[in-house]
């Protein structure tokens, strides 16, 4: 493993060398499975949108928009860029259903891989470019909270055959928080909210400290507010437990009644994948119900692997309409450059090749390329060496460098293929073979378990 | 059909609607499968390089690059931007594969589908962010002419999969250019074949024009120009005519080879689908040896939809070694959005499901995740219908509109499939069932003679 190889053109824009790419391929192949196993539609909305569009919902990460302006125009003048890079996924689906509002048929299910751009310090964890899968369902005037139920149900079914099983979702429920702070009597729950959001990060006592200097709050009402947050429970257990704060409050009861049915939907799922965690509220201002986090329970210092929630007017504030929304989004890059880093991916193929045509000055090129084909129609992956000059050793070593699993003789009389593997060689029915993928050159993913019992498996 | 939906967030940046969005993915599917099928290995670049390394090839591309700064920092200097974004793809191979030559494998035989920005004035055919599919090969020291002859192959491929028959690719070889303009006495040929190269789009007496003011060449000269740039042939025999011309000069005897032995490997392909067409230059100053050029036989007027060719010293100016290559770039959203403005394409499903769950009052929900997760597992894409209070009828009707084909009743004793196609309503095992997935809802791509023989097929 060698966490240098994970470089770029400039700093916070990774690229990945062909063999780990392929494992980003595959991985973006099983998200994009899953996700339409749900009945979700792609689609991709430009990288570039009208400043004054993404910045429209004022969040921190406006500083951190990339600009962009023509050179030829930039050197004529010094005009501010009207123009700039989506920072994430959400925002340009609000654009787009306002635009086409007419066109789309509602509830609108739609999935989106795209990269997304972020000014930020790049440092682990945190890159310039990376990309994101994200799934969101919206709907007019009401969305059914089946939707809220499903999000976690995709997501743990993409990480189980990711092989990924130490990736916990937290789910809460910003009506529980905020109707059980109104409750308390706090009228401004929002600031409340944000600082309570960072529990996991400075801790009870630092929470206890900021709510009492900049809000003035008194230790009793901090106290029910870290008595909430302490609520962590597997199943819906947790209404018991809020219920027993004895705090009383409509929106609250909405909340509890909601995420009750979230974590019934999600009783059946693998033991411990999914947690009612009640400080989770996400900085976001635009979610009103639900809230997921995703966070590895193997690196519990690392950022959030996937976020989301329930936006009831996130849309309806680019157009006049009640367009409510939930969704998630899963941010790739980190999620495989942390694994990558840790030593649980273990690429093995420079190339998706399946057989190397070995290449002699016997051969004939027009019956090499003859057999290629008739090997491609059958869905296999070939190439023909390139240079029949080369010894035949010299070509098999280039299969084993690339982790080419098989090479073709054809001049033996008979076709006959060599497994690189195992070193057998057999005569072949070049219309009828088929490769075994499954063999030891297959890229390996090393489960959490493993990887905390010491050095990364080999 | 309707050209007004292909909008985006601002001029230039077009956006597809879901079907249409459908459809593209199966394109980069197909075109994705056929790359591998060859052995050609994915990589992805950053979208943003320095300025420095794009503007370093000194195309006229250079003053359409969007220069990008961060909003925060812009607003607080006028400094020029040092990074921009891409506007190819071969130009940040060169510099991937110079930073990581210690890395790669050679040949290394890649493939890059990505998007790239030009701030062109947005017309018919030309956007400011598209999607190009890339493959290129590149060697240390010597490149194999075999791959030069892969290329056209690879991509006629990819469009008798998808069903367009009226491209043709134009190829020929730059020595046959130079050396023929060597052996006419033009020193430098370079401005000469820029102006030959604009044939298609001037003619013949505009070309005359051109070399004859601003180049000062002699009629006699001009008309061997101009005879050369005629020969067009199906096969080899294009040699015998520039042989017939009595031009002699070792470098035009080089690119006859070469390009006798790019048309002879090519000679078992459909009839009509390349060319030796002794016109086509290519604009860009780095190739030297084979290039490649594709048109639409039906829209002449159209641009090239792909284009490339031999560059044998482009990488060498990003690093100090010999390290040849050839490539092909496919212009996937122009192909797509001219055959779609045509009438040419016919997407049909809005959504990947293949199934809609009805959901009525007496469902337990609990049950229908269940049957959902079983028909997944089977790869079938499934959804539940969110909403047990609508009629069954309102539910048929958004499979309907949705382009969905079979509903699945739960609450009559047996699980009952209904095709909304034929209308047949039967039991089924949920475990063994399939769908049919060639179905009349599926997207049709018309021929061009069917297209050209009026009006859009239905």
């Amino acid at each position: 493993v060698n966490a240098k190889k994970i470089t770029g053109p400039s700093s916070g824009f990774p690229e990945l060398l062909p063999e780990l790419r392929r494992v980003e391929q595959q991985w973006l192949d099983t998200i994009r499975q899953s996700f339409e196993a749900y009945g979700f539609a792609s689609i991709e909305t430009a990288a570039v949108e009208e400043v004054a569009t993404i910045t429209a919902k004022g969040e921190d990460v406006d500083k951190e928009i990339y600009g962009l302006r023509r050179l030829r125009e930039a050197a004529q003048d010094m005009q501010p860029s009207s123009l700039g890079l989506h920072f994430d996924l959400t925002v340009p689906l609000a654009r787009y259903v306002s635009q086409h509002y007419n066109e789309l048929n509602f509830p609108f299910k739609r999935y989106q891989i795209q990269k997304v751009w972020r000014g930020e310090r790049p440092q682990e964890g945190r890159y310039r470019e990376f990309t994101q899968c994200d799934i969101d369902v919206v709907d007019n005037n009401e969305l059914a909270l089946h939707f809220d139920a499903e999000m976690p149900r995709i997501v743990l079914k993409i990480f189980d055959r990711l092989g990924i099983d130490d990736l916990v979702t937290h789910i809460n429920n910003r009506k529980i928080i905020q109707g059980y702070y109104l409750g308390l009597g706090i009228t401004e729950p929002m600031p409340v909210i944000r600082c309570v959001d960072k529990l996991d990060k400075i801790g009870p006592d630092g929470v206890r400290q900021t709510l009492q200097t900049q809000l003035q709050m008194s230790d009793d009402i901090i106290d029910k507010c870290l008595q909430l947050a302490a609520i962590k429970t597997a199943d819906s257990s947790f209404a018991a437990q809020v219920e027993g704060l004895g705090i009383h409050n409509e929106v609250l009861d909405a909340g509890i009644r909601e995420l009750r049915f979230v974590m019934d939907s999600l009783a059946n799922l693998r033991s411990g994948s999914v947690l009612a965690n009640l400080a989770i509220a996400r900085g976001l201002d635009y979610y009103t119900g639900t809230v997921f986090e995703g966070k590895f329970t193997t690196y519990p210092e690392f950022p959030t692997i996937f976020a989301g929630g329930r936006y009831d007017n996130l849309l309806g504030s680019y157009f006049n309409r009640k367009v409510p929304g939930v969704g998630i989004s899963i941010g790739l890059t980190r999620m495989l450059l942390k694994l990558y880093k840790e030593g649980r991916i273990h690429p093995a193929e420079q190339c998706p090749t399946d057989v190397l045509l070995i290449h002699t000055p016997e051969s004939s090129y027009a019956a090499l390329v003859a057999r290629a084909e008739a090997l491609r129609d059958n869905g296999i992956n070939v190439e023909i060496y390139h240079d029949p000059g080369k010894k035949t050793g010299q070509q098999i070593q280039y299969a084993n460098r690339k982790g080419i699993r098989y090479a073709l003789f054809t001049n033996t009389g008979s076709d006959e293929i060599k497994d690189l593997v195992s070193g057998t060689q057999l005569p072949i029915d070049i219309q009828a073979w088929q490769p075994d993928r499954t063999s030891s050159y297959q890229t390996r993913i090393v489960p959490s378990a493993r990887q905390a019992g010491g050095k990364p498996a080999d």
